[in-house]
């Protein structure tokens, strides 16, 4: 499947702004994996003028004029073709573009290279004051692009909308009361105990990173197409359909870390690879949204990773792999192990059960902010505050409170979040679905097998990129909208009283 | 030192440019690090994007006034000074990309990338056919660039100028000639035995990458500032001031090979890590000419890491971090192993001796090329005939001959090669005066300590970056200009006749 040919002007425009930001995306991967502390100060400054001249070149007369002759012949294209998604999502960015003026565009990328290292050195040090200034300084930044679009109900929406399309506070706060209204209970009557010492024996940190890739490449990332570096924080980041790459960090003392952060980045990497070649280098050539894309790492580390079924093949590769130190652990205590819920402080490393608990605390935080009720200097304060309230446990440090995740020192305030909650609500949608169409894939991950499920979610969300909204994927893929419903079904049946894996997901 | 206010604007301009250049180099970096080659073909077309984007910022109407602004004001500039330079530069890089076309370049970008990918592949395979189209096609291309400067007196000479300014056939003919008479009887004097096997001992590869960079560091390269990866070509890039690269391989067989090419990149290296910050962003922030570049890395490589005073420090630590392969290994044998002259037949794996008969077959081969004598599929015939009338040896598969170095297949041919040599000869130019104004050098390298020489190359090279030219730089620190004499001298007083260092260079 090609483009009409009549597109192929505005495609070429679009290649070229599409370049400039894969140079960037290269120059990230490069910041967060290889590149000496020394040479960020010149980093900053050339992300900044790439991000200027793709701003230049998205605004250029050249591809607007030829946005606006396709324009007027927009009902020679098929609803629903690739032509028209083409249209409406260039549109999209020419609009947004338009809006930002272009010294705000680079001043800004320049600003966010400088908190990023900034960050990067306050955390370990567990000092907020140093990155204090820069953080206000993003927030007005936030606020400043939210008046661009003086239209939007909440200051938010314009943040959130660029993640997740057609999503805002109103549209939000609704679900994510719903949700946690659900999950209060099950948090309620859940009776944690302790950690199993299992996951704390001694994996030797390259022997955990080759397991990580072999599960990896079992679940069809293709590391011909891509590769695995460590990296402080782990990310996936796409440079093109040939070259997808993921990161991970490693913990000495819980093997579980690594892998399941793998598994994650995993399922990031399986929906950028899947992409229809033909979108390389449009807007379609990409994950949907943030939520779709969090749906994919979401559902191929947990109801995949950490469900039953994959867990038995699981754990019969890890015994054969590190037998001296999995010896004594029978299937039952390691899925107990790798699925213990209780209320902790790091997000990344929460169980399925109160990890929504932390997105829907940050989310409400970045919302304050940008409506002018919570100042920075009080929000280290604000943070802790709010997981005593709400997960019953106070940060002892800002490095595990409010420095934890890099979100907000990369970023802006506002639309970080959301995309989380919303991909596990989605991911637990997608695999129902799948399982409806392909009853044999919980046998078939018993085995390591995962072509089924990965072939269905190719052919159901992966390969059509752009070309459909997530309300529009997720109602094509699943024949529902969005809902809480089923996700706290699924969470109730896996944590709830008698806990279990009575769905068999 | 900075430069005078009012050249802020072109500064400015400038910058901009090098940063989309910058942006390029890690695009480089990258592919022949940790790309995988699924990424070939997107990373290609991407480059050819940058190529074009800083093409058309450096001939913008915007950048060329500012130049011209200033060229009006030259006057109010001190001859010599930086702004001097800079207005010269600037105009020597306007000039050539005004000549230009801009779609040449973009093509000419997206075959680059293309030919290196396939040579990528070509090498290890043997397997000159599959490059010898896309090589054809180098060759129409640099036969389209030179004839965008009619006035060159020689095809080649545009090419040789842009690498080694103010150098042109009709120069290097009549000084290669004069070496070449120089190192002919040299090289029929040899008695060159066997090589020694200790080289071959057994040192695993960490181990190996983990003294060179000891080394590295030893002559002043700051890890902080820079790294090293491993890739199939040794090289060095930098990306700013903060943030300059190397790379090598490793031989399982040999551990000369890594060790001293990463002796060889480091001296390149500290050449770009020396430059003066404030040229940064600047045309002169970085080495001036491919020949001065070389004369740091072959007098890091070999008059310092192969020189009899280093050599005894490099020799004790060696001892110490490989006891086992090296205890029955006097430091004499081991100069003896590393400085093994012999006719063999790769470029890089060459002694000082018989080096620059690689070059300057190579240099011939490409004039012939551009003046339609040689046509390429005549080309791995034509190396196989002139190794074994230069060196009396013909190498048995084009793997070792013509496919051996990586200039054809990444850039235009002509103007390649001409550097190594002129860098060798200025490589003994710059230590004689080195050694002349610190006597005490060969005493602290045996030591291990190379602060006074790193400190006078600082000073009389690195700091000035391309503030003046080659052959005003050589002057400058030498007290004489560029000629063959002291080289020879040098290269008879350790090969000669009875061998020894009886310079104690």
């Amino acid at each position: 499947m090609t483009f009409d040919p009549r597109c192929k002007a505005l495609l070429t425009r679009l290649a070229a702004v599409h370049d400039l930001e894969m140079a960037q995306a290269l120059s990230f991967w490069d910041q967060n994996t290889y590149m000496p502390e020394a040479g960020a100060p010149a980093r900053g400054r050339q992300q900044a003028t790439l991000a200027a001249l793709s701003h230049q070149q998205m605004v250029s007369p050249e591809l607007v004029g030829e946005l606006e002759r396709l324009e007027r012949q927009v009902e020679d294209f098929l609803p629903g073709s690739p032509e028209r998604a083409l249209l409406r999502l260039t549109r999209r960015r020419v609009d947004r573009a338009l809006r930002l003026p272009a010294p705000f565009v680079a001043e800004l990328s320049a600003h966010l290279s400088a908190i990023f290292s900034a960050w990067a050195a306050a955390r370990p040090a567990d000092d907020f004051s140093r990155v204090a200034g820069l953080l206000e300084r993003t927030l007005e930044y936030s606020r400043r692009y939210a008046s661009y679009f003086p239209e939007a109900a909440h200051p938010a929406d314009p943040l959130i909308d660029e993640a997740d399309e057609g999503m805002t506070v109103g549209r939000l706060r609704p679900l994510f009361a719903e949700l946690r209204a659900g999950l209060l209970p099950l948090i309620a009557a859940l009776d944690p105990g302790q950690p199993d010492p299992l996951l704390a024996r001694a994996f030797p940190i390259a022997e955990q990173l080759s397991f990580g890739q072999e599960i990896s490449a079992c679940f069809g990332f293709d590391f011909k197409r891509g590769r695995q570096d460590l990296a402080p924080h782990p990310f996936m980041i796409r440079f093109s359909s040939g070259d997808v790459r993921i990161t991970t960090r490693v913990n000495p003392t819980d093997f579980s870390d690594a892998l399941y952060s793998t598994l994650h980045e995993t399922g990031h990497a399986l929906y950028e690879l899947g992409v229809g070649p033909a979108y390389e280098g449009t807007p379609l050539g990409g994950g949907v949204s943030a939520g779709v894309h969090e749906s994919q790492s979401r559902l191929w580390e947990n109801l995949v990773g950490r469900g039953r079924a994959f867990s038995s093949y699981l754990h019969r590769r890890l015994r054969q792999a590190f037998p001296r130190q999995l010896e004594d652990v029978d299937l039952e205590r390691f899925y107990r192990a790798v699925n213990w819920a209780h209320p902790s402080l790091i997000r990344t490393e929460a169980d399925e059960l109160t990890y929504n608990l932390h997105v829907i605390l940050r989310f409400d935080l970045e919302v304050e902010m940008l409506e002018g009720r919570l100042a920075v200097r009080d929000l280290p304060e604000a943070w802790r505050a709010r997981y005593q309230s709400d997960l019953g446990l106070c940060p002892q440090t800002d490095r595990d409170g409010v420095l934890q995740d890099v979100h907000w020192f990369s970023g802006l305030i506002g639309g970080a979040f959301q995309g989380y909650t919303l991909g596990n609500l989605m991911s637990v949608a997608f695999y129902r679905a799948a399982l409806a169409a392909h009853p044999e894939i919980p046998a078939e991950l018993a085995e390591g097998r995962c072509a089924a499920l990965h072939g269905w979610l190719r052919e159901q969300v992966y390969q059509h990129g752009g070309r459909y909204t997530a309300d529009e994927l997720l109602l094509r893929a699943t024949g529902a909208p969005l809902s809480v419903g089923p996700y706290l079904d699924y969470l109730g049946a896996k944590f709830g009283a008698s806990p279990g894996d009575r769905m068999r997901m």
